[in-house]
């Protein structure tokens, strides 16, 4: 059975085609720039690969495109939509009222475009995706599968903010937490490894978003991304924690605005702000040679993850494993071997002959003797999509 | 030899006399509502104890009164003001400037007055008692004791944000900490009960301001305030750590004004925010009797600090005693019961029985088997100051 991956942000539309259930990409790409003049559009099959500048007006004409090579007689790898019986939806926000992946229908579609206040920019284009799809795809389920919803089981007290109640009653103002497919599905492999009836494991999503989560017997129990996504640790372009009062202080005293603030906290801050790098292979570099910004940004980025990594060993009282996952997390011996330096203490130790060969599949880089494992383990969050649809038809 | 130490506030002035080697408290009190017509004068020593209400109209004023009772044929604990060797003045920010207690002279109350704009509050009224006291006893040292100043060991990953460097360099955006003296007071009685060369010690300082501090060999190396006196645990009125995107939600989307947003952040969030009730006393008793609003507030409250029991554990690498002190660390069983519940994965563990009992003085709570030393020791700032400044006297 076949099922389309849609990612579908502001200006571009990621795309994956599965044979469900044996997990198979027989077709995978992504549209840019949608609305410019040069819009590029990318397609890649077994044995085909190919890209082409067009002007893509919108996000119709855009799956449109993807619909014609996948048709191709050349390069096609479907005789007919009919074919895709699902389409999966990544949507960001899912608020409080989706606590699971669901087909889409019009009552979904109200409820997602209720929240656009909480993810102005990812829902509404999440939306457009699933609307342009519905007139292409009329065969097909179409399913959304919520960054949100594997946070939905985080209790009262870790997700409620410190703040009167009527923010959370009248304005939905809580802790929601994001990355929650990838989180799920490397939460679930990893569980699989540990095979323990009770499981208590932190994952670390560790790309340009970076996200930890508390994951007590497969349920997310405290997230480090909030009501949007800038809290938590340290991330390219965004500050992660700081003290809120020096916002106050930048505003009521220095004179910026709150739109310059807003701006310098999530775009100009984060390791981008520390070193002038955006890139953290080339802050690693400039480390190596002896650049002490670069060198404390990392420390100051690994020091964080142990802190979480602290607070969710207590949250959890107890710590069975923990998961290193997305491109810093995969691919980042120096980040692994800086976070999990002096932390004997927990339970955490790495062999760094395993942790120092690049990993590129499930891994266990823990030293023998270490109480807590510590796994490398991929992220797929197109995959986790195509499972859940799958699994949603199923039903 | 006798000290006089000084805590002086935006509209009160709280003083006690010590003997000191003796650390004798011969006379204490306060003087309220500086400024106003009613303004109310205390006054204790072991034998009188007096209240009066006056029109003070400053803080010489106040000082003057204070003079006059000290030296009162009847109430008087002295013959002189001469007798008097040093004043020791709480002086809440020290900036990145004082790392210790300092002797006061012209280019000390510079630096004072330099930090007036990240303390408004607070460094202008210390200052104040400074100049007025300097006018009274000529004849003693001047001694300022900074919050900030034990937390000046603090290194730089810890205390720096993830924002662009020019805000550290330029603006001294940073994390400074506070209730430094209280955190040096209880570690230090702390690490003498451990009787142990290397020590690893979290100081929890739960009063209307909540704190926490990382101390490893007896010196701050993390601490839950930051640039101001707004994040970390869960306080009387304020929030402690919140997303920040909330703010900008607040501001940009729903209308408020950064001053609203942070006056709700400081005095309207907190205890008080979720229950209504700002003593905990009020809300122990209505969590007793049901009040799930209350129930709720006391988990979070807790479940904050194990987070942060657990981020210190895990920056140090391991951990030989929590401390809990002020107010509600001193006085409330309930949460420190909460605190340590669901704890013994981390080596904490209280014997219930003890910590039930009233605790008035420095005790030993942790159950027996328990690795993790858990004590009560009351706080003393003024003590603290006192002995600051006699040991500033002998060099």
């Amino acid at each position: 059975m076949k099922i389309l991956v849609i990612n579908s942000g502001s200006s571009s539309i990621k795309y994956q085609l599965f044979v469900m259930p044996d997990q198979q990409v027989i077709c995978s790409g992504v549209i840019e720039r949608i609305g410019l003049e040069d819009s590029k559009v990318r397609y890649k099959t077994k044995e085909e690969s190919l890209e082409e500048v067009l002007n893509i007006k919108d996000h119709k004409e855009g799956l449109e495109k993807v619909v014609t090579l996948l048709l191709d007689s050349k390069v096609g790898v479907i005789a007919s939509t009919d074919e895709i019986k699902a389409v999966g939806h990544r949507v960001v926000h899912g608020g409080s009222s989706f606590t699971e992946t669901i087909e889409v229908n019009q009552e979904v579609k109200n409820k997602i475009k209720d929240l656009f206040p909480l993810a102005p920019l990812h829902n509404p284009a999440n939306l457009e995706g699933v609307n342009v799809a519905e007139g292409i795809f009329n065969k097909a389920k179409q399913v959304a599968v919520f960054d949100t919803s594997f946070h939905q089981t985080i209790p009262e007290k870790a997700y409620k903010y410190a703040i009167p109640n009527e923010f959370l009653d009248n304005e939905n103002i809580r802790l929601y937490g994001f990355h929650g497919t990838s989180h799920k599905y490397v939460s679930e492999k990893a569980i699989d490894y540990l095979n323990k009836e009770n499981s208590k494991i932190i994952t670390i999503h560790l790309g340009n978003g970076c996200s930890m989560t508390a994951i007590k017997d497969g349920k997310s129990v405290d997230h480090s991304l909030g009501f949007g996504p800038a809290t938590g640790l340290i991330m390219g372009t965004r500050s992660g924690d700081v003290d809120h009062s020096l916002i106050f202080h930048l505003i009521n005293s220095l004179g910026y605005t709150s739109e310059e603030v807003n701006k310098m906290l999530h775009q100009e801050s984060g390791m981008y702000g520390l070193t002038g790098y955006s890139d953290l292979r080339d802050i690693e570099d400039a480390a190596d040679k002896g650049d002490k910004l670069c060198r404390l940004a990392l420390e100051m980025n690994a020091y964080r993850v142990k802190k979480y990594i602290g607070s969710y060993l207590a949250a959890m009282n107890g710590l069975d494993a923990i998961v290193f996952t997305a491109g810093i997390g995969e691919n980042s011996q120096k980040m692994r071997e800086l976070i999990c330096k002096d932390m004997d203490g927990l339970g955490i130790s790495l062999d760094e002959k395993i942790n120092d060969q690049r990993v590129s599949e499930f891994t266990d880089i823990s030293a023998k003797e270490a109480k807590v494992k510590v796994l490398v383990i991929p992220t797929n969050e197109e995959l986790e999509i195509a499972r859940q649809s799958f699994e949603l038809l199923g039903r």
